[in-house]
């Protein structure tokens, strides 16, 4: 099953029907991004505009595999953009709430500036695939749905080396071809194995509060280079920021979550 | 008057009634971060939660001075978080709508490590005082509301010669060694100068999209340091990237807004 069909939403009689589909999941519980992007589609499908331009999640309880309803509601239509917000409802209780702007990226233009490039990586087949590792509980069982090869300096902590650094650089696509597109983006910036894994810190599990994702745009076609890192480990509390760029070199999204980092 | 009260919300009722006071402004509209602490200390209030761990709004209209409302909804009861969804509504429409996780900062506990330091600053008494730039709409009347001292060498776009670089840094507090709590810090994420008006690029104005702040401590009384920082503008967008750190060298809240770049 593809991504697409993985996040469609049924629109039809004004009610907003979808599913948790298996194998999406970390250990049992649906990805954060692909949650993620199952509201946003429906509260793109809501604005009736093509683009998630900025959406956070606020993560209430694991999703399971199953039948969801979403509920936007449009709070103002603007002229370049329409806010939105939303509750993810799981059969009993609801999994996210959404808060988001959409727009047409096309529509939108000014200047460039950017002072950063993409990760420095090697190609994808000198990559490590991720492998199994039980006691981290990685990689998660959506390893099939996705094709994820982490920098070889990330990736010894599967093998019980963490590198010491709360830092992941790696590509990721869709499996079988399939484009990313800008839902495909919310995915990907929760898709990877949390940073904390290379901090040599005695925590195994990192359940995110919050999840805002920038669309800055719309992808190319091809691998997506990533960089996942992790600088305040305090209080309780993490965040981890990413860029995700296209196969142009080109920054589409930016991320940043917050975290808990539980005592292991 | 002092932040506290012209932030305070007025909970009898069940109704959650405030203000919007004169001189929070930045040419004649209400400061995005000074609107959030209204909108926050409500959420809390409904929550019974003294701190915002993250809260994320979307500007929808300028604020104007005068009387607002609040409407928080209880989203989520959690063991540690509270989720709180608002809209901040002033006389004829929605300014803001709000998404935040409220909690008992003292109640959260774990491991620490922390890969940056403050940003490194002279004295406040050597940081030059803001002056009036007609060209720029800078200062802000905000400006009699806070003390704001920038790193000299970030300052010098006052004059006319901006720095080339997209980075303020510089001292804030709150006027009348008013302490400032973690309402002070919504504030704070949104009161510097933008970032652009040191990027020598075309661009006079930079509309908040959404603001997310992620409180990390409770700020110790004194002046905070703060580093505002952006690395993407493309696509008629950019990020600005806060920290905000206090006077015991900690850092207590991160900030990340998106907003528009018109062409000027």
């Amino acid at each position: 099953m593809s991504f697409f069909d993985a996040t469609a939403v049924d629109t039809k009689d004004m009610s907003y029907k979808a599913a948790i589909h298996e194998g999406w999941d970390v250990v049992g519980n649906a990805n954060g991004g692909y949650l993620m992007a199952i509201g946003a589609r429906a509260m793109a499908a809501a604005a009736e505009l093509p683009h998630p331009v900025t959406v956070t999640a606020h993560y209430l309880s694991p999703g399971r595999p199953g039948p969801v309803s979403i509920t936007p509601q449009i709070v103002k239509v603007g002229r370049r953009l329409t806010t939105v917000r939303a509750t993810l409802q799981g059969p009993d209780k609801p999994l996210i709430e959404l808060l988001g702007s959409f727009s047409d990226l096309n529509r939108i233009e000014g200047p460039v500036r950017v002072d950063a490039s993409p990760p420095d990586l090697p190609p994808p087949e000198d990559c490590p695939l991720t492998v199994p590792n039980q006691e981290v509980g990685f990689p998660p069982a959506m390893m099939g749905r996705v094709e994820l090869r982490l920098h070889p300096d990330d990736a010894q902590f599967l093998a019980g080396n963490p590198s010491g650094d709360p830092l992941l650089r790696g590509w990721i696509r869709l499996i079988n071809d399939e484009p990313m597109d800008v839902f495909g983006l919310l995915l990907a910036t929760d898709a990877f194995p949390p940073t904390i894994f290379n901090a040599k810190l005695p925590v195994a599990w990192t359940p995110t509060v919050e999840l805002t994702a920038h669309v800055r745009g719309v992808p190319e076609p091809g691998w997506l280079r990533c960089r996942f890192s992790t600088r305040f480990i305090s209080g309780g509390m993490m965040e981890e920021d990413g860029e995700l760029w296209d196969s142009s070199g080109r920054l589409v999204a930016q991320s940043r979550q917050l975290a808990l980092t539980p005592q292991g």
